[in-house]
């Protein structure tokens, strides 16, 4: 690998992604060995106020991304890879496996994809040590398997006994050259023994996953390292450390190589930078000043009344964004027409990433393309998100910028019934550490928070947008913010105040007008900014309206808007009535389905009349 | 295929599972056919009042497996084929896919799991029409990929032209025949083209999938099919409908049929039943009755103090419970010695599948297995049940009886750090329409749960487990019950009610202990049942405690314990303190990442002091 040790930020670094995150003693050791962390560091690991935690996180300065749920690394690998290509950077992307992740099937997806954008730039390594935690995996040393397995795939494979240093250069210095004629992936697949040279109670049994040996035969078994890998406790020259690196070819490079300021906000600002080691890199495309962003303002110019499909304002707004910020790029999982992402493929092929039906391939690859700089925006409906969740928590973990766009929420999409149906996706990515959610009601606040979703740089961001036309209501100069909520009607006379988003706004406004004509005001407050939860103006708007509240969601109940704002306001002495999405939906036309669900205009106008019987006999 | 059409519960009857969901209309049209649905019913597909929904769910009657999340068939497929393996039932699961949905990782999982267990019962049929929703897949007609890959998963791969009727006839009785010597599943790799036999706008063109051609050229669209296909558009002879289905074969079996009662409340109860058709099967391992599943209840005498973690109490009533019931199998991802199902492996090996580190194909693996009749436990660390979470959202479309177990929740687990702390999981599960879930404190509550899990067919269900040791707090006679919680401190003089569940139950109980020895008394409630809520009890001690709680949960606060109390509290005019995980957790003792996230006892007692102080100050 070639990088500059004292420049961590340098976009030129090779990149290395310890996918088996298990292995993380192993990577600390490494950069123990490279003088970047004291020995006294490296003896508090997993320890309470140490950064080396049991698998590598964001607190760690030298992680390249948060491993330890299996079967991620080589999607945030490809990703990276991506990046690179993009940039037109020289960077390579050397990602290791462990062979019991090989189950998970997102790697499948993630060697799919490489072969398909013909990712020469990748090079996976699979450590081949046959166990698994609790037994053998179903392949064990059958190496043959594993090598017909990426063959099928499309990658080059390359085989070497993994304890065999010298070999092992060799095979790296292989990997790096790549046929230009026929650029593909390239794996390694090395054959291990687990305590390899230690005694056969230990070498290649099972049951010492995870179990330090005891302290007592430590002695004993560095002497037994040590005459079967001469020099083995002495420290080893920095430069043999990691594979392959030339000294030579590091001197002759690093006077001539470039610096590309990387501004993502995830990217690590530890005290550890890092210098260009490949030959220099004309950073042709070093990405831009984002100083003319908010340029789109003029551009978006929605009429107020039209019906345009809050999906289809998040394409426009992409669109229109991207053209004055280059590094925002756009994944797709094969539904671009339905969530009008094609409309930024049509403008921006080449920053246009179809993923094909890969859920959780497609968020790994933005989670790379975000640590490389990049401003990825992923969609798909909010119910195929739920095949990423895993892949989103790690984003999570690793503090990853990762935006995130799910379309055909709730049930008002109809026809195609509930498998197509997002109504757990707010639940979830309200989980997410530090994420923010926007759920938008009509064109123009959907472009607004698109805007805010690209100048976010801190941490998983959600986007919820809706399958019907809804009719814009908002003037293009109006304002939001994250944390937001608009108020669409009030009055001094108001009797309760109700919360929707999305496409239950719309429903609040017909049940306003409904009310309207019985003399009873009400006020509507549409809570765009799902989280952080607007609690202060929530709080204002339910005292002012008598301290009744009814919220209204297309969304389970569980962890939706409803309790959200319970859990906010449940020591402010109110009554509220939650309608959410509580039976099982089916197949129907939406307006069926939201009075099915009792999230329509009439079932927030019974909610009315009722807490209005309630709040009359109470007074 | 081989079954009766009058007798859809016959657990000889062949499975068919429509993984490419879209082509739902396909299905019931072949229904149609088969004489179980009237034309006037297949006019009203996907309104309101028809089971004939947008994709396959639970409503229709011969709905094998709710689809329409894409690659979730196969595993569903693997598990029924799994369930016929275990039963010696004779029955072949035949799985159709699309192409588009091979992208999918979890297929690549079922792939290598039915290799693995040698399923020669499967037969997949992939129809490779080259085109996705929005353009070409990433492999085209190049049918030579998908053969290499399925090979190298070490299946059997026959090739067919899709639109050829006899050859399709041929290859499904080629399909039928296995090697018995060489046991390995079998796929159809199908070369189709989207609208054949219309012209060349049309057929093998993108831009028409899921739309509905124009009404108005329908009977030149008919013309030209049947001026192709002669005899296009006349009634078919039946047994010609479903492949080779043959009308001797079926006449010369059906008097031999075994019936065999699958008892599991998930099979469909509707009007149409099917009777058995290939060579009459013994059933010797017909599903038992489950009369004596309570059986256990002698054999468990956990000793009060006594330290046992729930993971391990999990592990030991499972195996109990599956001495006296030989429904329940039990599947794990590499961790059964942390979630401690090994201890059921190892009772009971040939009910025990190891399904390797691939948490998506094993959530539907056990879907397939529950819907053939089996009791299944699904086991994993919690945090990696997220991968599997558009799994888990389709057995709840489906209303299947899944058996979910996550170990290692919250941050008490400690030094292996964020990634392997379920922290969401409760959220996710929650948001399952008709789910139930548990959150045992102790070993003893904990093997109540899972007995009281293994009795409930009619939904997905969760039990959540806990890595460190804890005390028994309760009796052996202790009765537990869907929906409840316990009272384990209570006086008339308390001044607040604390509510924990699970690792927290413990702390708060120390909390009680300092606080008492303050002369201040709080009630500690252990709601073990998360959902449903037990919240008739849980207002009625709120009431009891001067209206004041707090909860106490290790589990982000978003969808958690506090959010689901304070929504089912919100008018009772209370006031509330909810302790939950709020901070991006890092490594450390499980003591230090509890006192972090402010959910130990000293928390505990701090929130009842500031309410407390907030009390004194009012009164």
């Amino acid at each position: 690998m070639q990088f500059d040790l004292d420049d961590f930020k340098n976009p030129c670094n090779d990149r290395f992604i310890l996918s088996k995150g298990h292995a993380a003693p192993l990577l600390y050791a490494v950069w123990k060995q490279l003088g970047k962390i004291s020995d006294q560091e490296l003896m508090q690991l997993r320890t309470f106020d140490s950064n080396l935690e049991g698998h590598p996180a964001s607190r760690f300065p030298y992680h390249e991304a948060a491993t330890g749920s299996l079967g991620q690394g080589l999607s945030v690998g490809v990703g990276m890879a991506l990046a690179a290509r993009a940039d037109q950077l020289p960077y390579k992307t050397y990602v290791l496996l462990g062979d019991g992740e090989l189950a998970e099937g997102s790697n499948w997806e993630a060697a799919e994809l490489a072969h398909h954008y013909k990712l020469e730039n990748v090079v996976a390594i699979v450590d081949i040590n046959r166990l698994g935690q609790t037994g053998e995996t179903s392949t064990g040393h059958d190496l043959a398997r594993y090598q017909q397995k990426f063959a099928a795939f499309g990658w080059r494979v390359l085989m070497v006994d993994g304890h065999d240093v010298n070999a092992l250069a060799n095979i790296f210095t292989e990997a790096e050259n790549c046929d230009p004629q026929n650029p593909v992936p390239t794996v390694i697949l090395a054959q291990t023994y687990k305590g390899f040279g230690l005694d056969q109670t230990i070498e290649n049994q099972p049951g010492f996953h995870g179990k330090a040996l005891p302290k007592a035969g430590l002695s004993g078994i560095l002497q037994e390292l040590t005459k079967r890998f001469p020099g083995f406790n002495e420290p080893l020259p920095e430069p043999v450390i990691l594979a392959r690196t030339c000294t030579e070819q590091y001197h002759a490079t690093q006077n001539a190589s470039t610096y590309c300021a990387i501004e993502s906000g995830s990217e690590s600002t530890g005290p550890f930078p890092v210098r260009a080691l490949r030959q220099a890199s004309p950073c042709a495309k070093a990405p831009e000043d984002r100083q003319d962003e908010r340029g789109e303002q003029d551009e978006r110019a929605y009429q107020l009344g039209a019906p345009i499909a809050t999906r289809r304002a998040y394409g426009e707004a992409i669109t229109i964004l991207g053209a004055h910020n280059p590094r925002i790029v756009c994944l797709d999982g094969d539904v671009k027409n339905s969530t009008y992402s094609e409309l930024f493929e049509q403008a921006f092929p080449e920053r246009f990433f179809e993923c094909f039906i890969a859920e959780q391939n497609m968020a790994g690859m933005a989670t790379g393309l975000a640590l490389r700089g990049k401003i990825p925006f992923v969609s798909t409906f909010a119910a195929f998100l739920t095949r990423a969740c895993d892949q989103i928590r790690m984003a999570g973990v690793g503090r990853v910028p990762l935006r995130l766009v799910g379309s055909h929420a709730g049930v008002s999409i109809g026809e195609d019934g509930p498998s197509q149906m997002g109504l757990e996706d707010v639940a979830f990515l309200r989980t997410i550490p530090e994420s923010i959610i926007f759920y938008p009601c009509d064109a123009t606040s959907t472009h607004a928070c698109v805007a805010l979703m690209s100048e976010h740089h801190t941490g998983v961001s959600y986007l919820r947008t809706t399958r019907a036309a809804t009719p814009v209501i908002y003037p293009n100069e109006t304002e939001f913010k994250i944390g937001g909520c608009q108020v669409l009607r009030q009055s001094p006379n108001d009797i309760a105040c109700v919360i929707a988003a999305g496409i239950t706004v719309h429903e609040a406004l017909k049940a306003y007008d409904q009310l309207c004509a019985q003399n009873i005001f009400v006020r509507v407050i549409d809570c765009y900014g799902i989280k952080p939860l607007p609690e202060e103006a929530l709080k204002k708007h339910a005292h002012a309206c008598q301290g009744s509240v009814i919220t209204v969601e297309d969304h389970y109940r569980a962890g939706g808007l409803g309790e959200a704002i319970a859990a906010a306001l449940i020591n402010d002495k109110i009554h509220m009535t939650s309608l959410a999405v509580d039976k099982l939906p089916r197949s129907g036309k939406p307006e069926e389905l939201l009075a099915y669900e009792a999230i329509d205009a009439e079932a927030i106008c019974r909610a009315v009349l009722e807490s209005l019987r309630g709040y009359r006999a109470v007074t």
